[in-house]
């Protein structure tokens, strides 16, 4: 298929690299043109709207303000492009998910919500959990497309919003899952137990899981640079998930307290650091004066 | 090895059965005689006293009350049994552990921590995760038994209440896991998808670990009667959570949403279902009027 | 003084009664225009540009939206009026407040943040507590128009989003006061004492505070129609509390509770009704099902 | 009236000073006997059980464990002395209140709850708020004696434990007042309002009560030496309205987040300091690194 990608981030670059190795063509744009260089297989394009065409159009950008830029501002939709179907995988907010929707049926060009699990290495190697809502005829259409990039596509349904709700709730859970660590770990480090030792029960037994393997890894070193995935985008998906409730009348204490344990985490300079440094909010308010 | 247990909840009774399967001698008391009866290899003893003796005595109770009434109340300590070790197996408080430290130093029994992870079932088969803390020649001597409970004994050092904290630091994540469900499905649902499609979604990609599966299951199928583990259970052991992390002046904000939660759970009448019905809390606080 | 005012809701009609009673020149301009009819001494005027001009020009809206709608949308500022400083008293964002005093400065008009505390009856008597950051000259000049409304004007230096950030901080403590009479309530009951009973103690002992009686006299009467002060304006200005902090690194876990309960609140239909009832989500979490 | 006080603290003190000079017959005892010495017309005895007797009996002691140390450990019910009201005047648990009106009713002597609102200086003045629950025949009996030291008694029925419950309710809002300070000024400070001039602000308008002023004033002059009210006190106080609340099913969130941050202030070294050190953590968590 004729593939267009928008974003040529570190998930974006892996994301191209499976499409053209399953034998899509692939035309990509990045804002800093370097970005979507020397992939082989994938064709770099001078403008947004030169990627957006063909077969799919995958936008892959990094918040709400830059998808905004490039599809509202950026006039996108008005720009003669008309790809078959526009696969929004970003993680963005529930509300963008709605207004993307209704204009795209205005342009009469179907919206996908495709936001995924996993990090670049997953991307790279084609084996995201990709989560996709919107007209079913265009996810069908999109099917080779996405089993190039994921191990599996869920499907929830025609209404795209649907899944940015269910990406936000399992971004929430990660950083649940890493709070938890962190104040189990100043629990039993206040007990003699290095956090290390108990994480290495805990990750090896009933939570044998690939979060709590991954984050848990980071905790037990004190490993958290370069990130992996930073604290301060930990801190924005958890603030659109407080979003997304709170407009559908959902309180949710433990994200209330994520989201201000994460700002006392950037207040104390670590937004730039692996989003596994949450957990030295515990360890600091235990420690003695 | 002789081996006496104290405490044939189904917790011990799985737990002497697979004993009595690995060809140890085991005596077996309960404090209603029923309990200690009907399991191939297992014999009945009329008191506490005649368990608490041979190559190691195991205590198997429901909560801090129930072992001081048995060891200290009882008077097990003076009562002429003098057992190898004392492996203190139930779930209980870091104040008594240390209690217990103390009064069996005075008697000259060694006395080691080693609650569990793992439900009847596993007790049964034999495949528990020991956390084992207290003086390192107890613990050697008491492999055998130990193996045939256990799939791994974790050790923990010398000093007997870090197993204590750690057992303690583990069901705090437990819970914190399963309110993290909830919240994360109230979000779902009120997006129009059922939580049983998130949940289908994480259980088994990035939280594909046992205690997701566990409970998230009794989630999706609003299934909490009978329970696997009560809640009331789950809110004594947060509590002990909070009360071991106050004393070692470690705040724990999470649990202390778990523990509000737990005490609305209770106070609408979940007390007696399964942990897992603590999701409730937050469907219910998402319902319209 | 020749004085326009922008918004008429309670609070604008009551404060362009005391301009008026002040001997002050008052034109207003409401949306609905009966808003602004009725007031001796008050000259109804038909365009929001009309009452934009003269020594002074108040605003006085229910939030950002319509602040914005009216300033920044309507093009208030290219209109041809030039009031020697705009007042704005509504209760607003920090970031709105920022944003207004850049795009004043551009139009060379000096703009002061002059929220206030106080309910309509206050504001139809004069007695309003000024909240008022801004270029010292303005406010010196507009102080006649100040002292007309108010019992006094704080001044919190030259910097208008200070003021904002004044009253979102003191708004949120009002919110927090209710939140405790609720829970304490509600732990008076469950002990047989009625909340009514409790409180009349602390209001007019350690809490004989203005806030304390009001808002403690709805939630000991559970009366909380007509609204004095609408709980989902109350949300509001906890929302505003929490992003203006958040902008600042400051972590508000209290705020974070308010916000939660707030949600709930208004998900089981009681937006419309006084802020007080936040305190019916402590009774309700606590009744037996 | 001929009254016993043991417990002779700062409270006590002030207390049996207000009992002298309104004409009582004061015997008084403290375990270290000097607290009991030095106030006119107040007579120290050397047993608690010879303060046991009279018209009136009053405890005033630190806490639960002083309580039950001299009254039911230390044998007080059996001593002889028969007085004919017990008057327990200490902050203690709605737990030991009960426990003390069951072992009362069998030895026959008359028990009333009757904790006190005010501080020592407070107490010296004879104006405490007395909070008093019991045998109404016998709080009608008391009368002089608890008009004697308070401005005002205010009865909760014939149940003791309410009174309890009350005082706690209470100490839980002045808790929960002072935090609000801390985090309404660490949101102020953070966009450049010093908190004293906020504090000045809703301290002299719509908080103008004794407990902001009091507690106000320390945080806004950062003077929390030498305490008032200890912060480990109200750490204490705040543990006993949990508790209190668990025992009935009441979650209460605000109180959870004060007892997290109470920890966190005793963590970091100000558990001897003045409670209104809570507000330090507010300021501290939004440091930057």
């Amino acid at each position: 298929m004729d593939v267009g990608i928008i974003g040529m981030g570190k998930m974006g670059r892996g994301m191209a690299a499976s499409l053209a190795r399953a034998g899509h063509t692939v035309r990509a744009w990045n804002r800093s043109p370097e970005g979507a260089q020397g992939i082989p297989g994938v064709t770099p394009v001078a403008t947004a709207a030169e990627a957006f065409a063909g077969d799919a159009a995958i936008t892959m950008l990094a918040d709400d303000a830059a998808l905004e830029a490039v599809v509202v501002e950026g006039g996108l939709l008005d720009g003669g492009g008309r790809p078959s179907v526009h696969l929004g995988m970003s993680t963005v907010s529930v509300a963008l998910a709605e207004r993307l929707t209704a204009i795209h049926g205005r342009a009469g060009i179907p919206y996908v919500s495709a936001p995924v699990f996993g990090r670049p290495d997953v991307a790279e190697a084609g084996k995201l959990n990709i989560v996709a809502a919107g007209p079913a005829e265009a996810i069908d259409g999109a099917a080779p497309v996405l089993d190039a990039m994921g191990a599996k596509t869920w499907r929830y349904g025609e209404d795209a919003k649907r899944a940015n709700a269910v990406k936000l709730a399992g971004n929430f859970m990660i950083v649940a899952a890493i709070e938890a660590m962190g104040e189990a770990c100043a629990l039993s480090e206040s007990h003699g137990v290095p956090g290390a030792e108990f994480l290495d029960l805990v990750m090896n037994t009933i939570f044998a899981a690939p979060i709590y393997k991954n984050y848990g890894g980071a905790i037990a070193a004190s490993r958290y640079d370069p990130p992996g995935f930073g604290l301060s985008l930990g801190a924005k998906d958890v603030r659109l998930a407080l979003q997304a409730a709170e407009g559908a009348g959902v309180p949710m204490p433990v994200a209330s307290v994520l989201r201000d344990n994460l700002i006392e985490a950037i207040a104390h300079g670590d937004g730039a650091k692996d989003l596994a440094a949450l957990a030295e909010v515990s360890r600091r308010r235990s420690r003695r004066g």
